[in-house]
């Protein structure tokens, strides 16, 4: 399937700032693999040209791809690849992603940011500076229904987790196939349905043409006033203009928001002090960097044997 | 098993504050059960003379008890009934509690404060009034270990929640037997090498004699120094001068206590201001009306037909 190797090595450049993941894939000292390693730009965009496996964080090398001549594969770092489709035109190399390293994390941030939001923590924590004892009435999970828009391998993790608190979960996804954990499962032509049910509505979807702007204008209308939005996929799911209607016209009761079309999220964005809202800066699942190592030497041995590699990224899909 | 009822009716007093609680089981117009309700404690008490069933928030009769000579069975609303054996030297009566209902309430609790914890929330909050925008790395739950203190039925239900994020889970209790979930069984006796390994101490003991003052003095020495301390059973685990040396000496990182010796927590606690502590006035697990009615109710059909009562209190054990 692949092309020879001169002398049975491969090179593969590696172009990452995941913290740590350098050092763990130079630790490990694949057999056959020569890791050539870029920091600086200039550098990257040299080696590119002579690149046929690269191993890359997606918006380090995305911009210089049409340098990249020779590349035949690259594994992306990230599970988003949303910058090497609209970044680059190129859809003549092989895109594998990271998947089934997020999810946990990913049900880490919403759990914890659902339960500080129900048990009143915000509050909790100013009063105990007064010294004050004021205790309050709370809801618990299991009378709340939890709205995942995006059923793949993070949105079924998230289930999984909410579902031991007792939450009722409602999914949304382009199949229509049961999934353990869901409790009701919507395709997006009954988008509006599925809207009005959660008390809590994450977005898990990547970033794609179909999904870009899938909430925007009037999306949230359809939403419990008492929901709050959690946004843990990619930031265009909906423009700020839109989210920051949303909450002022109290279509939502406001939002948990880790992503944004722009980071850094700019000084001046009305969302920083919208009620309602909590900002995080894009830290809901960072890349471990040995959760992210395993599966890039597992493709890597594929990819010397010849064999079909790991969560390969369809061009037409997206994703 | 039990006296006849006149008339075949079953008088039953009903002291509670419990939200909704009254209101609940009135609703429920229990056939053959005539519930008579008392606020102020000079009705309590008078009442209490001629009672036979009470079904009562231990904190509003124990020191009333005396009084109670036809008192034959005592409902507790909650699950800890130590009151019962403090204020109270009376042990003449069958007491039955609360079991199995607060356990997804003080896993919602624990979790959630763990989770605030390792995702920084409370500096995250922080940073939004400032609009900054500043991701720090953490920890994920997989790698940490939470050890708990009592593995009743909360204790249970405790770690079947913290497992599903992957926490390795170690437990003290009495008994030594295998339990679902748990990694690590340790006995009474073993104290100093089960505590070594928790990252999360969490105590969900009742208050007993064996139990009182169990992590006093330098108990809490065998902990890991990045330990926290969570304590959710009764404050009297540990007196407050420990638990305060502990923190200063940096024999624990922190605590989060949602229960103290004495309620509410005083303004002039040093627990207050003390680094890494965070306070939450005893909301860990309120009791839910239906749930706790629906006890109530099973125990009351099983008091009218003559059959054993659930969640027995044994009055050696303590609980």
């Amino acid at each position: 399937m692949w092309a020879n190797h001169s002398e049975g090595r491969l090179r593969v450049l590696l172009v990452t700032r995941v913290s740590g993941l350098e050092e763990e894939l130079v630790n490990r000292a694949l057999p056959g693999i020569d890791l050539q390693r870029t920091k600086k730009e200039p550098d990257t965009l040299k080696a590119l040209a002579d690149a046929e496996v690269v191993v890359a964080d997606p918006v380090l090398v995305a911009h210089l791809l049409d340098q990249a001549t020779r590349l035949k594969w690259l594994q992306s770092t990230y599970a988003g690849v949303d910058t090497l489709f609209t970044s680059c035109s190129r859809r003549d190399y092989v895109l594998t992603r990271m998947k089934g390293v997020f999810g946990p994390l990913m049900a880490e941030y919403t759990l914890g940011h659902i339960l500080s939001r129900e048990r009143h923590l915000p509050e909790l924590y100013r009063y105990q500076q007064d010294r004050k004892w004021k205790p309050a009435r709370y809801r618990r999970l299991s009378e709340l229904v939890l709205g995942i828009l995006g059923m793949g391998d993070i949105g079924q993790e998230l289930a999984r987790a909410a579902k031991v608190f007792g939450m009722t979960i409602w999914g949304l996804r382009t199949r229509r196939e049961s999934l353990p954990h869901v409790d009701r499962l919507f395709t997006p032509d009954q988008l509006a349905d599925f809207l009005s049910g959660p008390d809590y509505l994450v977005n898990v979807l990547p970033s794609t043409p179909a999904t870009r702007g899938f909430l925007s204008g009037e999306g949230l209308k359809a939403c419990r006033s008492s929901a709050v939005f959690i946004n843990i996929g990619r930031g265009d799911v909906i423009d700020e203009d839109s989210l920051v209607r949303a909450i002022q016209e109290e279509w939502i009761a406001g939002a948990v928001l880790d992503v944004f079309p722009e980071e850094p999220l700019r000084p001046d964005s009305p969302l920083w002090a919208l009620p309602g809202v909590t900002i995080t800066p894009h830290v809901a699942a960072f890349g471990w960097a040995k959760d992210i190592a395993d599966i890039i030497e597992a493709n890597l041995v594929h990819y010397q044997s010849g064999e079909p590699l790991d969560h390969l990224v369809d061009w037409k899909r997206g994703y």
